[in-house]
């Protein structure tokens, strides 16, 4: 997606050789216009495959994943980060440890809104190892349904988050891949969108 | 909102006299035709104002934000929940103790989304106790800029958060006014759009 990745060019911070901010236009500032092209370009490649559910990790990825939802006519469903094991109620929950944040947390998942009728797409901001895809896909394998694909607004293909998806055979479609970052300098490879 | 209202009698659920679960079109599952709709509503009460963001608090309350930023054509913020104090940067923050759920967090805001010359409007899912939107207006206050109002989904008018919030000068619109909540059963009162 040519428009993100001038985006990221323009107001993109490289901190480091993994750390890539953009905070004016999508995790802390966001920008509905993109969110909603972001939306467009999502549901136009997964159009007719049959999604009944686009499941999202709270909560950077919540405005992109609720614009592909609205374009697709299916619900959202957010994954919730919770600090502790549930021990109430009917829920499917994993353990996501993010070695790029040093940050431990149960994502969750209410039993009631998954079923084996279901078919996901899941659409996260970033991908770096793969920990919190990873995490979604367990949670809709957990409640017996299928996926349809992983959604990535920024993925970052130096790090095996993408490899690791693909070996599990899940389809990945990221807007804009970035082949190296350093402080200063964001180089991308083709994207699939 | 009327539909706003039909939908919380047929999916809410009142759990005891001050919860009511909206976890299947609001917190969890979210349906997008609904944000959409609700983002047109504000953006058609609050248009013409000067509105330059939209706010809200992370994370129930970024997809109607988002609907409704896209509407009047600005960016949305989200107002992060950090865990503890952020000591580098320039940032602003406030302590948020919410009663309701007996969790304490430092509400943040990067002073880079903020200016003088910004006129806020504030968006979010709950209004109980008026906690987490006062933090809100305390952030943009910090940060210099004014308050044109603030939306939001679903007021439980019997807990005092909407009357703290106009003694403070501020001007609340609601979509729906709950009145009474008692297990199983849900009363409303007029809401203001």
């Amino acid at each position: 997606m040519k428009s993100l990745e001038t985006r990221i060019l323009e107001e993109g911070h490289a901190l480091s050789e993994t750390v890539l901010k953009v905070d004016s236009f999508v995790n802390h500032q966001v920008d509905p216009k993109l969110m909603s092209d972001i939306g467009k370009t999502f549901a136009d490649h997964y159009r007719g495959m049959g999604i009944t559910k686009v499941f999202t990790i709270e909560s950077s990825g919540i405005a992109p994943a609720a614009f592909t939802a609205y374009e697709l006519g299916v619900p959202m469903v957010i994954l919730k980060k919770q600090t502790s094991k549930i021990l109430v109620g009917d829920v499917y929950q994993t353990n996501i440890t993010s070695f790029t944040k040093g940050t431990s947390y149960e994502l969750t998942l209410s039993a009631t809104y998954i079923s084996a009728d279901d078919k996901v797409l899941i659409i996260d901001d970033f991908l770096a190892n793969g920990e919190a895809a990873s995490g979604a896909v367990t949670l809709v394998q957990m409640g017996g349904a299928s996926i349809a694909g992983i959604g990535i607004l920024i993925e970052k293909s130096f790090q095996h988050g993408r490899k690791r998806l693909e070996d599990a055979g899940f389809k990945v479609s990221s807007l804009v891949r970035i082949s190296k970052l350093a402080r200063g300098n964001i180089e991308f490879t083709e994207a699939d969108l």
